[in-house]
């Protein structure tokens, strides 16, 4: 029963192997049609532009290309990081740092852009859950720094884990979330309906929730090792 | 060791079945919300009346408070059921084939209000992200069907085990996803910016979301015990 064991979970490993290759790629290919997508159909990406547009261009680069992206390649750094476990914690930790300070430039552009467009901020479903996912990761940073980088026991640490691998997973899917209601409510805003366009933001948006998935898939199953 | 592992995941199997309490309230919330909304600001649900959006209506109805509230309450059928594994597992698989059941019917109410208002089928993200949900859906149930209810060794069931738990998540976020952008969609189109139904539809959508976050809590948590 227990070399029955050991073949199934090595499965579970090469099978979890396999799916953050996928993960990369969908993470990739949704970076590549977002830069196609905002510099070709719309005009381009500039923080200090007087051109509204192109200064709102900057929020969905930076919350995909910047926090989604980022954070989830930290989630999988265990995996893709060969290294000693203390150098895949810091390499997990600095880019989770990172996704968040780009989160936090990229929702200052649409506030900006809001400013400048005079729109009122934070009315939407997609702002509410936008707002909601990068106050929580920051909470979720701390803690995971409290109890990963500075001294506790390990008994502190084991019993946190479950509770620290599940909440980033539902981070994940939250931002996730609110990237897909971000691209929703622009290809509705834009009364887009047909054309190379919408099949463009579609398949953006598909490629951002199998990023997820698969990241998602990637952890979960290597932890079944 | 042995003791403090056994101490740490009692404590998870508390927080999980806690977890399962917030899951339930979140649903119901959402289901009733979901009523007021379409009840009291969209003139009602209707499957066979002549005016088109009540037959629309029926869709967000169907797709959440049948979909996705019945296929959430299945996956923590393994919690609030106190019966057998087998009463379970059944139970597990007749909700799910439930939801199945109501989704397809809530798709189609979505097709009929097209083709009484004149709109195009299947060209926005919320609908792509649907159709590959209940798609998907529907090849999980078969899978799980086939593995769990005919005859299957003990050692094929474990392995496949991890996998249909978590495909069975990604289909829940999957699900959710569908229902945020197929809300922001409906918001956006409506032109809701100010007033009592836009912080209505914003607090289904967060409670939508919050369900699916502690149903896949509850369950991950569990899992650790």
């Amino acid at each position: 029963m227990h070399s029955t064991q050991v073949v199934t979970y090595g499965a579970h490993r090469r099978s979890a192997s396999r799916l953050t290759i996928f993960a990369h790629l969908f993470g990739i290919l949704a970076f590549i049609l977002m830069l196609v997508w905002l510099l070709h159909y719309r005009g381009g990406i500039e923080y200090g532009s007087y051109d509204s547009f192109r200064v709102f261009n900057v929020h969905p680069f930076l919350m995909f290309c910047g926090f989604i992206f980022l954070s989830g390649e930290a989630m999988m750094a265990y995996k893709t990081v060969q290294a000693k476990h203390i150098v895949q914690k810091v390499v997990h930790m600095i880019l989770q740092l990172m996704a968040f300070v780009l989160g936090v430039v990229g929702i200052c552009a649409v506030f900006k852009f809001h400013d400048m467009a005079g729109i009122e901020d934070v009315y939407s479903l997609h702002s509410w859950i936008g707002i909601a996912t990068i106050s929580l990761f920051a909470l979720q940073w701390l803690a995971g720094l409290s109890t990963y980088m500075f001294p506790q026991t390990d008994v502190t640490r084991t019993a946190v884990l479950p509770w620290h691998v599940c909440h980033g997973r539902t981070l994940l899917y939250m931002s996730i979330a609110a990237a897909l209601t971000g691209l929703m409510e622009k290809a509705t805003f834009l009364n887009l309906r047909h054309g190379h366009e919408t099949r463009l933001i579609n398949i953006i948006g598909l490629s951002i929730l199998l990023f997820g998935i698969f990241v998602d898939l990637s952890v979960a199953l290597a932890r079944y090792v």
